[in-house]
């Protein structure tokens, strides 16, 4: 069980250990090691900031190279703006796991996360990794997903179970993020692993499918990683033939348990965004298409004027209409935009709705829980972002993370 | 004198008055009336927010129609967000002042700032426009300036003197804006007066150049106002010939002092800026174009970490470089980027400069006022942006607008 009453179902092909490296958090566990059955598949999106940290270009190569056996995940340091020193401490944390499993080298992910631009203490990981592999076990989900947190205040875990071959399969993954969350490919770390057997072009699709609606379209403050990273891993233990079709309904299984996951993994995070109050799904429909409904919803969940106004759960509606405003759609026609909290009409025809009361607009914003919806009347695409709201707690987090 | 400690100069041709109306805050005023001199010139930029203000509409209207008298402004709503009846509303002001003066409506542009989708009070400001003409007065520009604020904490005024056609004039301006700083054209809010005389095309273009560097290159939250203006009156009472050739000096001496005018009035209201503890000039040299230049500072300038960061007087670099690696800009090389904080290198081939300690960034984040500066090192194109921290005060001001 985790945080959010699931149960956590171990994935047959998987083990994961934790423990306790100092990296820089005391008296807790920061580094994971994710064991994958021989001959499990791997895919992966990586962060889009073109700053991205040595661990995600290290990565990259890897799984360019071979098959990934472990992966071998710190917290506290990104070793992000860290240049060739940091390439190399990254490829020398590899390289103390691959001793420790007689592998090859690049048969091992590294992931970081943590403080930008300091440089990974390689000794403090190589003395843990004995610690962590030690630790491995199947049902070292929720440790794992403790250890690679940092402001995140709750674990983040997801599970589905799904047929596919005529077996009974699982999907299980976690995922940490709370700030710096505006990913462009997939989230800061979200690890989801499968033990169907999965050929590897269909099990990259099923991953970016699943990561469009949930890891990228979600906003915190719009600040995108350097970091950011998302493995789906098919270990085939569950005993099934292997999926290779397309069209088939074992694929479609697949692809909804994955989707599902990784929604309830970005939706987790977004919920524990930094010093968040509120779960907020931004709503934009009868958009011309689906990029200009993404700039709109986008600009709505950016706003920190929306945001505060969220806080303080004031239906400072003009807020989100300025927002609107400053888009940047060409030619929009403010009198066909209509504006939404849940079921309560705020704005139509570019001016307050006649019906609109303030107290039930107030009720919504008192909610934990909302829907900003957005129509603008000129086509048939929508999109939705999920946000959350700008607190005290956000600037106190992010004025206090280093020192 | 002014908070800033310039003397403000009267503008011969110019008069202002300001009154109570009671529109939204007690015991100040809230209602200006601008009065300009039969044959002024007068040149305007509005806000490109697509939900513009009512009174942006009716102005940009009266504006196109004939050459203005009166300026007329209210803070503490925006008439914004209010559809026909907030053009009604805007329209029913200028009536009463025209009613007052024996002109025509359209020579009286309406200006609004504050509270977006409320309804303006037109009696109001009908009961109040004859107070405001009885205290019309040349030396009425630091009552003016604190009759328009709204969250801002200080008046907004600069002067400067040039001489044109052989004769001393002088140029003078007023500005309100704290939150909701986006400038897309204009700030919330400028009025900026000459006694010069200028042929209405120089007018508009020394404006148009004015208003780049200056209200165009400032940020508080990102958010674009519905409201924003600026004004350039030419009042002629300078008594000179009218200046009219584009190569002239008197036409380069107005510019430069227009420009100045509009600079030091944009600084204020960034250093004004909602919950602001320091003004930052982000200033981004070595990009291919100015709109790459602009992507990268704006970027940087509205990133929340950068901003908390900046407010925690942290030097956490990796945050600015995060910023700058997620502007978008293709294909760019982070081996050839720098990072200064002041004259602190921080940043070099893509990591941190061997040469950097903590100290040094230390001292200059501790400092009121500082430069983030990045070289791309792509080309010749730079571009500066000013902008503010991100504060609590910045939550609870606008968590508490309303209420």
């Amino acid at each position: 069980m985790n945080p959010q009453n699931e149960p956590i179902l171990p994935v047959p092909g998987i083990r994961l250990g934790s423990a306790a490296a100092g990296i820089k958090y005391a008296d807790r566990n920061d580094l994971v090691v994710m064991e994958l059955a021989e001959g499990s598949r791997c895919a992966a999106v990586f962060t889009r900031n073109a700053f991205c940290a040595a661990p995600v270009t290290v990565a990259r190569e890897h799984l360019a190279a071979t098959a990934p056996r472990y992966l071998l995940i710190n917290s506290g340091n990104a070793n992000a703006g860290t240049g060739d020193e940091g390439l190399r401490a990254a490829r020398e944390s590899c390289k103390a796991l691959a001793a420790a499993r007689a592998c090859a080298i690049d048969q091992i992910l590294p992931f970081s996360t943590g403080v930008i631009g300091e440089p990974l203490p390689v000794d403090r990981i190589a003395v843990a990794v004995p610690d962590a592999l030690t630790a491995l076990h199947p049902d070292g989900w929720e440790a794992a997903a403790r250890a690679i947190m940092t402001t995140d205040t709750v674990p983040k875990l997801a599970s589905r179970r799904f047929t596919a071959g005529g077996r009974e399969c699982v999907v299980t993954g976690m995922a940490k993020g709370s700030g710096m969350i505006r990913p462009d490919m997939a989230t800061m770390l979200a690890y989801v692993a499968t033990d169907a057997a999965v050929a590897p072009a269909l099990l990259h699709s099923c991953l970016k499918q699943a990561v469009a609606p949930s890891f990228n379209s979600i906003t915190v403050d719009g600040d995108t990683s350097t970091n950011d990273a998302c493995v789906l891993v098919a270990t085939g233990a569950a005993g099934g033939p292997e999926i290779i079709d397309w069209e088939s309904s074992d694929y479609q299984a697949l692809t909804a348990a994955v989707a599902e996951v990784c929604l309830a993994l970005a939706r987790a995070i977004v919920k524990d965004g930094e010093g968040a109050t509120k779960l907020v799904e931004v709503h934009v429909e009868g958009a011309t298409d689906g990029e200009e409904a993404r700039r709109v919803a986008y600009t709505i969940a950016h706003s920190p004027l929306v945001k505060t106004a969220l806080f303080a759960s004031d239906p400072n509606w003009g807020r989100i209409l300025a927002a609107v405003g400053r888009a940047g759609i060409e030619g929009l026609d403010i009198r066909a935009v209509e504006l939404w909290l849940d079921d309560v009409c705020i704005v139509r025809n570019g001016g307050r709705d006649p019906g609109y009361a303030e107290e039930a607009g107030q009720r919504v914003m008192g909610q934990d829980e909302l829907t900003i919806r957005v129509l603008l009347g000129r086509g048939a695409a929508a999109t939705t972002v999920l946000t959350c709201d700008l607190s005290y707690d956000y600037v106190r987090i992010n004025a206090e993370y280093r020192t």
